[in-house]
């Protein structure tokens, strides 16, 4: 079984874009404001948007079950305030449910947070815990710069963070690490914002001792964990000038990185440098880079071509990065699958 | 002969960094301004600097000349205002240019500029020149985030940079992409500030069109580049997605990467995916990362035996990376060698 742990809804009809767009209208001028229940999107379109677009294509590719989250570059924390976040993240949570339940064994939801900049972060406890209790969701994407390329939040080794990483441990669910659009220009948003974010989280996790307190945290890094893969010595050295344990020992336990990488050679050092156990398997299809490589003929995205073509992964280690690792890293996953027989 | 095109001044006597204090304690009372003419350091104080350090691990390891330049995390353009970082980057700079001095088969400088977030750009032309003309300098490093770790400056593309672009074509002058200390909580500077950048950098010159009004201006980034290696496939598919040309032609003949990646298997990846000529060697010795590791028993930062021990390149491949590609790509280091007969 192929479990894809990172991908999100790009593909919503254009009436959710253009709900958001008189919502964001509506900070200057309160009289646009869209009630919630002014979207109507059919089941039927919600299925066209789904079998044309990431159920094609994991058929094609054989990947059997995505879990599914809001757009990652709509989160767009920085607009508004709570309140708008609050009525957003609730529409885009409730989007990704009704696919999780018209293809219960293909997609199952990750919750999109109402996170907003300078507010306290267990205001989004609400919306994560009816995600997880009422549709079932498995996941949370946890945005660690509302702000938008301004990084104005504290570390996620801060304080201000605890309150959702005792929900997320007591719920057991996973957060993969994941920034929104870039509203700064030095940061181009899936070409450099993602990737930062990911290394800066990473090294946040490393300068702290948040595992020591939340010994079952579970942090996935996404797009490969950015540049950390690559400059593992660096990271490894870091480490030592800081006198923190080995990472094995320090992050390893608690920190995931997913198999976002477009090339070969990408794919070839994570499974080289990373233990497989801390491996999970994602595409983000269709998300930033949704053409074909000229050097190889296939999607850039397509993932399992180079899992499956690494010489790193023994067969029982595919398994771990394709299926064992995501039952778990998710152990509300697990129990699904379980429930449908799986 | 091993060129190393990165490496800085972070063992300067203790007294520089006690003039550093002093004039950032002036900043907020006037009466503790320290003159230039109080800093005092020896010939004799320099040399035990270097000989101790920097010189002694070259011989260890084996390379033959360092592009040295004031240590980069001391630049700190964000501390007071244009004067203040005048005063100092013109400290900084003479005392790598002593160095020169001393050992001129050893070392060759490049310079800091005096930057301040918001100041013209072009205010950093006058030290340059000085640096170029006065001292023999053969690169300048140019910092893409004098607000150190805030990115209140515009992107490299602006053309808030080209007085610079300008002056560094005039005086046939790479220049190194390479941000100071972080004052910004959520970067640590040399785990995610630095890598940060690089991507950052090289993402905002994918998005542009820099080198069609340049096209022979020559930036190196740092770090093996940050995360690009990593993600090169990314990096081709986002160019295609913005339709602009092969990254061959749209960036290589203009951008270079470093060797500045502590693992055997980041240097295999790096000479793997980027082409030979745009590689250049280099450690960051003493840098960021000084410890030896567990795992080979040899210093992280011992770039040298990464290189030595790839199978991705041929002896002649080998000679770029080490010599070739430096002195095409600094034009006044290749002119001083050939002057000094090398």
């Amino acid at each position: 079984m192929i479990i894809d742990v990172h991908g999100h809804y790009t593909t919503a009809p254009a009436a959710l874009g253009a709900w958001r767009d008189l919502q964001i209208a509506s900070l200057k001028d309160p009289s646009k404001a869209p009630k919630p229940s002014d979207l109507k999107i059919s089941d039927d379109e919600l299925r066209e948007s789904i079998e044309t677009n990431q159920l094609a294509k994991m058929r094609e590719r054989g990947s059997d079950l995505t879990v599914f989250s809001p757009r990652a570059s709509f989160m767009a924390h920085h607009i508004g305030d709570f309140q708008t976040s609050a009525t957003w993240a609730a529409i885009c949570n409730e989007l990704c449910f009704r696919v999780s339940q018209l293809y219960p064994r293909h997609f199952i939801g990750a919750a999109m947070l109402p996170q907003s900049p300078g507010v306290d972060a267990a205001t989004c406890i609400p919306e994560l815990e009816r995600c997880v209790k009422d549709y079932g969701f498995v996941g949370v994407n946890l945005n660690p710069d509302p702000s938008g390329g301004h990084w104005t939040s504290p570390p996620l080794t801060d304080r201000y963070w605890y309150p959702l990483y005792e929900k997320m441990a007591e719920l057991e669910i996973p957060a993969m690490i994941h920034v929104s659009t870039s509203c700064n220009p030095c940061f181009h948003t899936t070409g450099a914002h993602y990737l930062n974010a990911d290394t800066t989280a990473f090294m946040q996790c490393l300068t702290g001792d948040l595992f020591k307190d939340f010994p079952s945290l579970k942090l996935l890094i996404p797009h490969g964990g950015g540049a950390v893969p690559y400059h593992w010595g660096r990271f490894r050295g870091l480490a030592q000038e800081l006198n923190k344990p080995l990472l094995d020992e320090h992050l390893l336990n608690n920190i995931f990185f997913d198999t976002c990488v477009y090339h070969q050679p990408g794919i070839d050092l994570l499974t080289k440098v990373i233990p497989v156990k801390n491996v999970l398997f994602a595409s983000e299809m269709i998300g930033a880079v949704r053409g074909v490589d000229p050097q190889t003929g296939h999607y850039y995205d397509d993932t399992r071509r180079y899992i499956d073509g690494t010489a790193n992964l023994t067969e029982e280690e595919r398994f771990l990065v394709y299926e064992g690792n995501a039952r778990r890293v998710f152990p509300r996953l697990d129990a699904a699958l379980k429930a449908q027989g799986r």
